[in-house]
């Protein structure tokens, strides 16, 4: 049996499905749907299982709930959209100290919504196998409209909105600690590894940012979840476009690799027209932003995917459906 | 440690996090949220996880998929709502077949949505320690108001919209035959076998019994998916009430045990102003719906709960949390 990455999973679900599934549903980092008193609402669901997404050895389960609903966040965040309301469902294993873990994790979902904007409007407990926290938002682009993948055109611009690969480097600096036996508590990390710590416990959705991009006019954007490469090749796929790039911000402390590869940063990837960029980057300074980093151009040709002259490949995280 | 029930649980987060969790949401079958637009969105999130709510070998992953997705429609039922669209994220263990079983699973929701007229519009593909599929669904009242748990006042009179205890009854009969080993195809089985499996593999969300039942005014409404007496009684717990029955529909082949205690019936309790019962009945049966059931009355005092004179308990199905 050939193992299906999740991409081509997603689109034989959609051909074998057809009626009754939206198309669109499945693409986007997150769905627009019409809905009572004429608005439009941006709507996108996330899971976060234990051992999958996420090392309960290396996260509390306050940091589990952040991270869910802070990436479910995200989608809002790369389609431009501001929160309106978020739903729980949280599944735990039954086992001893089964209240202290989902009382733990409803805390973190408590704190990123309070940092996010984003009211947990309901939820739902449930027993499970193992540990997982599913979320689904619900945004709003106040009349305007959402900022999908496939909007980028030839000549555009490529921004991206922070350094990448902090979170991917947390990720390695706690696994480095947590098999050398360090102190769990993290009181002899230096300041660069409580940085890169936090990058990956808590992630910050790029809701501003992403506004911004959206009032700026930009044509296309998308979260990088999975990592940038990837995000950007899915980005450039539903466009129908390739790319150039010819530098890659990478966070302090980590690597070109995990700059490229590592998901979870949630920094945004925007294309925009070339005219636009001056008016971008004056709306992301008077709005107190970080200024976006260009870090290449979209072309014509959808073959076409280079990093300095050489061909990019699609290095990210993507789980295998056997 | 005491182990908690779930109706606890929930009190229990909800008065730990206070800001940033709505108390609403983690109570009603459906939050109610202000959309931009100026409309209002009912919306719910359930969870259905193997080994936990369903039995993989007495249902195929298209029955998996149809429940969960007619689980969570039946919240917007419960609340007078229509079917706006679901998000649904499914968390599959990674081995072989896995692909197999997220297309049987994506295809028993796809035709739940055609069933219920509750469009798909987005989805989450993730690997998982058991087979889990979340559903979210959206809905509106068309400006109504939507009906709550919590409206039930004294003298009301108390409806169930159909005879109860088809699906456990069905879930027992399935059991049976799988125990004795008979024919996995059902190619033996009679017709009220095949009648109470389908109440149990395929139940149908009562959306149009719930529309009626808010537009003749009712005041309060629950679906059933723990149990009769289990969710009446936490319709009388938010309501503040008492009741006292006389009689308890019993689905054909069910047991009277069956019906009081047996979930995912998803027939709907409705309490409703004992002079709207005439309008209520004639609405049902101009809908060309069955008519609905009278099983009692709201009492004022909050702590009778009785059928047929004796003290009725909280039949029916909670999963203990340690």
């Amino acid at each position: 049996v050939r193992r299906l990455v999740e991409d081509e999973m997603l689109e034989r679900i959609r051909r074998a499905l057809g009626g009754g599934i939206e198309p669109n549903g499945l693409r986007d980092d997150a769905a627009v749907v019409g809905v009572p008193g004429g608005g439009s609402l941006v709507v996108s669901i996330d899971s976060v299982v234990a051992g999958v997404h996420v090392d309960l050895t290396l996260c509390s389960p306050a940091d589990v709930g952040w991270k869910a609903l802070m990436g479910a966040v995200s989608d809002l965040a790369a389609m431009g959209a501001r929160p309106v309301g978020a739903l729980v469902a949280l599944c735990v294993p039954p086992a001893t100290g089964e209240g202290e873990l989902t009382l733990g994790v409803m805390e973190g979902v408590a704190e990123a919504s309070r940092q996010s904007g984003c009211a947990v409007v309901g939820g739902d407990l449930s027993a499970g196998g193992v540990l997982t926290v599913v979320v689904t938002v619900m945004g709003t682009v106040d009349g305007g409209r959402a900022v999908e993948r496939a909007g980028a055109v030839p000549g555009d611009a490529v921004f991206v909105t922070g350094p990448c690969g902090g979170s991917a480097a947390g990720l390695r600096v706690l696994r480095g600690r947590h098999e050398r036996g360090q102190d769990e508590t993290g009181r002899d990390e230096t300041g660069q590894e409580r940085s890169l710590a936090a990058a990956y416990r808590r992630p910050e959705a790029r809701l501003a940012e992403g506004e911004v991009a959206r009032r700026a006019g930009a044509h296309a954007m998308i979260d990088i979840s999975d990592g940038l490469a990837l995000d950007l090749h899915r980005l450039a796929d539903a466009s129908g476009v390739g790319f150039a790039l010819d530098t890659i911000p990478v966070a302090e402390g980590a690597t070109l690799e995990e700059a490229l590869g590592g998901g979870e940063d949630y920094e945004l990837i925007v294309a925009i027209d070339p005219r636009q960029v001056d008016n971008y980057i004056m709306r992301c300074t008077s709005a107190g932003l970080r200024p976006p980093l260009q870090i290449g151009v979209i072309r014509a040709d959808t073959g076409a995917r280079y990093l300095g002259g050489e061909e990019l490949g699609r290095l990210g995280w993507q789980h295998a459906i056997g």
